[in-house]
């Protein structure tokens, strides 16, 4: 099972890179075989490159993201997130609650991300 | 599908029976074979007897519980919470992230529960 320190370190390395990172770099943190269900209730996209191509639209934006709160138990975490992405004029701030399930090798297994349009403000 | 202010109502009326009310209560929100696991990583509470038997353990403490942030997204919701539990001269504030996730019926289905002793101040 992974430790908690890996998992800490894990999601704050997410974070800085769906600030930073490209889609290549985010999707790395899955694995194989790992699922994306953003927001939950919408699609699950399954596999890696699923994953990457699910990251890439968010790729060419301006974006700031910072870490509110994290819970690690088990081999899962759950935190609170703030998502600022700047396309042209429009800034907008999004701010979900996320869930990862970790897997032996380390990856994030699965990922479920918390948020409807009563979560996103427009700047 | 339950809607988006059924869940809200169901997680503030959670809330408030995990402040004030009974075992039975809280247990009665939950569906027959609904899941409890709290913290994530520990035991599964299965069924709505069991989850009373879980929610028994507290209820004899003086208690105070905060709705922090709560996400509704598909037939789920995550939402962060402050419960202060008191037991002779023992204060402690417990700060988790709960998922919870909802059947057609409007009862809650599964609930899991993020936090850790890191998630836990002596007051």
């Amino acid at each position: 099972m992974p430790s908690a320190e890996h998992i800490t370190e894990t999601v704050n390395r997410y974070i800085g890179l769906v600030a930073k990172g490209s889609a290549e770099d985010i999707a790395g943190l899955y694995a194989d075989d790992a699922t994306v269900e953003d927001p939950v209730g919408g699609e699950v996209h399954i596999g890696r490159q699923a994953i990457r191509g699910f990251y890439a639209a968010v790729e060419g934006a301006e974006r700031d993201c910072e870490l509110v709160t994290l819970r690690v138990a088990g081999n899962e975490a759950a935190f609170q997130f703030r998502l600022t992405v700047t396309a042209g004029e429009h800034r907008m701030l999004i701010e979900p609650i996320d869930v990862m399930v970790f897997g032996d090798d380390g990856k994030i297994a699965a990922m479920k991300a918390y948020w409807s349009a009563d979560n996103v403000t427009q700047l």
